[in-house]
């Protein structure tokens, strides 16, 4: 055990604990969740520190061998060394704080070990004077997150490139499937079943660019804004190299904010973006929904698609498969628009320089794009791309309904098409059988107007007439 | 009264009534809110009409005076006239058929008059077969509720810009009032009063900057699909020249959607720019949250500012003025964020080829426009631009804390500045007082020091050292 | 035209308004939403300044001419008179004070001219001094608002219970009807399309039940509390007896409650009683789904109800009929859990001694209950009442599926089953046919087991073992 | 390795593992949050087996030797062992299947060890037939929900109570320190500390209350329902006593519901139970935020009170001390209303005999009420015990406001009291000095009225007047 001091007095660390008594008090303080802060906002705390140690260094308010420690204690946690370390709840009072003082604490004791000295020897290296120096949480977490979550937002705009491709290439397989269209669960005219994956693929393609834009949102940060913003006891030197450092490290275009004022305290950024996520998880639940519908049965439902069976799905009726991957869909979508509810909340409630309840907000932005990142795959390599059309239903749907007579009004009429539905009804027949029967159009243009491609298009202008 | 005739039988119609069966019918079915579908969204949807009827007498499949009286009737609806007719509750079911057909009703029966008719005489002018020619309600409604939408969002963004030059122009006036900065409602370092009109001006700059780029997302209309999308029954030339025409008639940058079942089933774009319109609601939220916090008091609270006086505030306390106005501003933002779940909600349960929740979509989102479009010129007019600086308070609450302190501190070190705190404290001395007294600092430097543009901007090279 | 002061100088009002200067301030400050306050909220807040008049003037705080000339004109109001005279908008800042300065200066200006005197002539009688006196709006608010959401609420509660007879006269008409469950849209074991409307009818008398307590936490109110609930400048003799007047001229049970600072400036009742109608709302949306999705088709769906027809559905497919009720249920369901978070919101951001934003709170409850006390009757009597089961597409569903396999399988093994189930696919055949023509059970056991009965409840305990 | 075998086809599973190939797949579908399904479902999981087991052995249905087996599994377990073997993701399609799976396969796994076989030799002890014997996912996991959900609730509750008596030991001691009240943060009448304290813990006794009601929504469960509430295949005498075994084993006062099919449906009392937690985040919000405006400063604030410090709050401004706790109070309270918000769409989103979506409604329920049972002993521990009156303050806001004029009104009339608060701003003197120097009231009249429970109760009768 080792003693440690801070304002309200002093504690006991464990030994082998690289963090110190900041931490430990935020321990007692918030065990909340029982979830630790998340490991990419780690990776970006860590990052800013070693950014602020190189920067100080090369102005020379950092002696070379602390800021190389420095340096070194934050490339071997990158590595992935120490991260059962990074312990405080990612539900935290005071806007970041105790994550802050986590990294500082742990990064000042490695270092000090690699200046030979133990664990609390912050007389060689401090948490605050130099792991911190020329920083405030109130610049540092803010950055963080931003950083963190377009890492997180990166593989997600991926796997929406990968849905879209997916849903584009059954679009194309589909394309010959003729079948009814369904508005307000009531047969309407036909559509291809291809045309079906296409206009869900339209959706997508939107989520991925509203994504992709989405980060250029991100990129404005506040670091050398010190507490408020203002910049207070940062050199100006400090502030105009830092930024470099930090785009060089991440390799993100990160820019610093002309008004390091605005994203200390302001959040909107983060609600914008979340926007963007719920709408995604808005259009993830309606194409979930249509491929459950489209596959309901096997006999009493629609049944025109069979989703790829990933696992049994009942224990009392043999042989039920169920359409689990596009239920675990709409359940992630629920949670990504209840976390955006948190997000606004969060961001709403910001006074005055800061807004304090950044950890909540990043908790949950978190959230959403984890799992976004996990069942985007999952949708389109375990649901979509094994997605199998059962043709014959759709064509026998099809036939059985009246949905084609729509498009021979232009022909026989509103009366001969309300009665081929009434014959349609009573006797069975199919549509080609009953108009050739009557004689009311000659089977050649009968067939040329029943074909998939003139039902489901536009008329050419003759026609239209 | 005169009869009229649908699918379900026959009806009673008051002679003076425009409208029609199936306006009738909706009147009974959809007594919900009692508020009627807007104003805007009734001249958006007669506009469309009239861009059909122009669309398709050009093409042949109109006939000239039919035509030319249906544009007649839509020109003086357009005018103002005939407003009462358009009764169909906002929140209907039917995806807007009721809302379409009100329309058709009422233009039919009006062109009928214009054709020496009697109202009811459809077999002059059809509200189905003329009115509604080559439209369905699936293409035509979502359109239309693009075009009003579009229409509402113009006068918000200028609004948005009004309010973020009030704010620029009190950060002018007020950049030199210095004052105590707040983090967590605790004493933070100092900054000026205009800095912090500055720092709400960046917020409502990007939304305003955001709801202009919106615009863009509603551009994309799917008027010519019909039923699903497919334009099935539509002529090419129709679908080409209408969207032609309407652009024409609305002044606004429409485009035809490339794939035209997208926007009939996919709500998605209005989830997106409900949530910008969420996000600035958290930024309006915010500001005034903050400016009802600065103007606390006047006894017993910050009151760093004084509000503009609009209103007595109480019955019982004489004397006693309110912030009326950032209430009501936070009220409206509660209302938006609220209206954005509904939106979300509607646009998530859309089902394959139709989302049939559009008419409380558009309730909703009209609203939280409507809000907006009220709000924000009351906020800037009647709050922003009378705000008074005390800068008094602001001067003695920042001399009466320690927060100044933490710009001596690379100078007289943390110990004297922990020393001073506590004299401040116990004394009632200034900082000056108790830093000359004790010879820590010299006059110059220390004046030099407390600046107020030392104070709330970072340090020059050399000091940061 | 005449004029009126108050503590911001003077104006100008038009000579027929009942309204005074602090109604005219608030129509130019909260020009907002463009709806006036609720007509259920003008009846509760005449009401309490009826009740206050009869109290005030029993203790000899008012001269009896005052208050019968007060009482008299609230009368006239609460039979329907001046009621264009309450013009404040619904959304407005302040708590409330304009909707109490509204309704109190339209009492005493109809009370001046009781007198003998003329509108404006408050030396007569004054809108504070007497009509509000021993009255804060920070209680007369609060309590009007609980006054006008019982009297919402009990409608509500009657539509909730006629509701549920609606479905269970149903339970009981298609007891005998047998039709294959679903769960996950998956074909499951059988089950009767009563039993379906009986666990419909289940959630919805839970609503009932809820709805009807929920009336006993709005019943506790804090008049006589004025500003903060303290009581301040209220003698006891008003505040004891003045509840009693206020029970009698409301026919509810009020009770003051034992602390009046609580509602004051706890709204949380308001949030409990908003879930329930969020509660309420969740199950009608998942009933009007399930209506939806049985009664798809007519061709290509399930099919296994009609809806009765209300409207024609569609221009441009003839003889299309929609759910159009279940539509609008959903879109109520939707616009009652938005209205939910507005009042969570608006409830949370209360500050110390008072919630400001209640206005925009009892727009959102009030909404709701409007909304509900609408619909529940358009949904029973236009929907549930009519809806007529399609025994044969419900039988036929059946016997083409497998789902009666699980029954036998105590009986002939899951081997049997299984290959029953491919039989089934492969022929055509019917289960009965299979099993028969295969000799693996007699006719009258298979008979016996596949009775509606025996397939939608519990085995015997024989046949568990 | 050893090979197991479903309805897909076989796969390898490690020998260590006692889960099965059920458990596999539902890895391989479901790693979406990798959380884990909660430690206290997996306890009402096996105790439902365990129940299960006995009843069967009891009615005869199961062996006793396989019996005892899998209880012997079922106490391990439930005595803490094997927990490492509950892995599927909290959040899974399929209606809780998986979850259900992985507790039938360990538990037959271990109980096959228990007589003497190998993990996978299913033809001693299987999953399905003996583990799950009739039970149905659908029964058997919404039982498991509310069984957990009353578990996690009870310490809630209690801890409501604790927080309810600090607050009250807080009203107590505050009881006679003065201070000015405020509403819409502007300076109102007087009140004591003491009763702020009070009407919080009156909102609170609420939350209290409810949530203790709130078991009761929760104890009826369709446990002998199976697959969608028919109870097929289940023998009534299981049936009924099932329901006895796990009110035994649980110590729960459950009920079997007369109606199975509704709660295997309907999920409106989860929905019900969330809107009171949700409810209670709101008034622990308003606490928080009230709590966190009285400690502001320390000043340049309001500092009426001074929050125990529980951790250093600022790197950069020394000696700075943050409301760390109502901060992490209102992000657990931003999250219970999000949380909410998921719960409400998964309950909204079931379909006909079943919800698919209960596993993420499970998992947001037992956040939120994880979150509370850890926040709340934080809050009344590490906050309200600790929190100390700045009486010197209260008073000194008290007597520099013109707050207390309004209690003299009745006496030297408004005209006076205006006067006298313009002197009160003017000469900065003191209420009483102004008064006594003026010869207004005599000192000792003034001292009454100035006397602290006179200033914040109701006036005697005679004073009214």
């Amino acid at each position: 055990m080792r003693i440690e001091h801070d304002l309200l007095g002093e504690l006991e660390i464990e030994d082998n604990a690289y963090y110190g008594i900041h931490t430990v008090r935020a321990l007692q303080n918030f065990h909340i969740t029982g979830i630790p802060i998340h490991k990419e906002l780690v990776e970006a705390l860590v990052t800013i520190k070693k950014a602020a140690a190189i920067t100080n260094r090369n102005i020379k308010s950092l002696d070379e061998n602390v800021a190389e420690a420095i340096i070194l204690a934050c490339d071997e946690i990158l590595a992935g060394a120490f991260r059962d370390q990074f312990v405080v709840d990612c539900m935290q009072g005071g806007a970041g704080t105790s994550a802050n003082m986590n990294v500082n604490e742990v990064i000042a004791n490695r270092a000090i070990e690699h200046l030979g000295g133990k664990k609390g020897d912050y007389h060689l290296i401090h948490p605050l004077d130099h792991v911190n120096m020329h920083q405030s949480t109130n610049d540092v977490f803010p950055t963080a997150v931003r950083i963190a979550a377009i890492r997180l937002l990166k593989p997600v705009t991926e796997s929406f490139a990968n849905l879209q491709t997916a849903l584009q290439e059954k679009e194309e397989a589909f394309s010959r499937i003729i079948k009814a269209g369904r508005t307000q669960l009531q047969d309407a005219v036909p559509v291809t079943l291809g045309q079906e994956f296409g206009a869900w693929a339209q959706a997508i393609s939107r989520d991925r660019w509203r994504l992709y834009k989405a980060e250029e949102r991100l990129r404005q940060v506040n670091i050398g804004g010190t507490a408020i913003g203002t910049g207070l006891n940062a050199p100006r030197s400090y502030i105009f190299t830092m930024i470099e450092r930090l785009r060089d490290l991440t390799g993100i275009s990160l820019a610093r904010t002309d008004y390091m004022m605005d994203p200390t305290q302001n959040c909107d950024v983060f609600v914008e973006v979340s926007g963007l996520l719920k709408t995604a998880a808005v259009n993830l639940s309606k194409i979930a929904n249509d491929l459950r519908l489209l596959s309901s049965g096997p006999y009493t439902g629609i049944g025109e698609i069979t989703l790829p069976p990933v696992q049994a799905g009942s224990s009392i009726m043999p042989g039920k498969i169920n359409p689990v991957i596009p239920e675990a869909v709409n359940q992630a979508a629920f949670q990504i628009m209840a976390n955006d509810m948190a997000i606004t909340l969060a961001a709403m409630s910001g006074q005055l320089e800061l807004n304090a309840f950044l950890p909540v907000l990043s908790k949950n932005l978190f959230e959403a794009l984890d799992i976004l990142k996990n069942i985007l795959p999952l949708f389109t390599e375990r649901c979509i791309e094994g997605i199998v059309a059962n043709a014959d239903v759709c064509r026998q749907n099809l036939d059985n309904s009246t949905v084609m007579l729509t498009a021979l009004t232009n022909y026989i009429g509103y009366d001969k098409a309300t009665e081929a539905a009434l014959l349609l009804k009573e006797t069975g027949k199919s549509i080609k059988e009953i108009i050739i029967e009557n004689n009311w159009m000659d089977e050649k243009l009968l067939d040329d107007l029943l074909r998939p491609e003139r039902l489901t298009s536009p008329s050419s202008n003759k026609e239209g007439k």
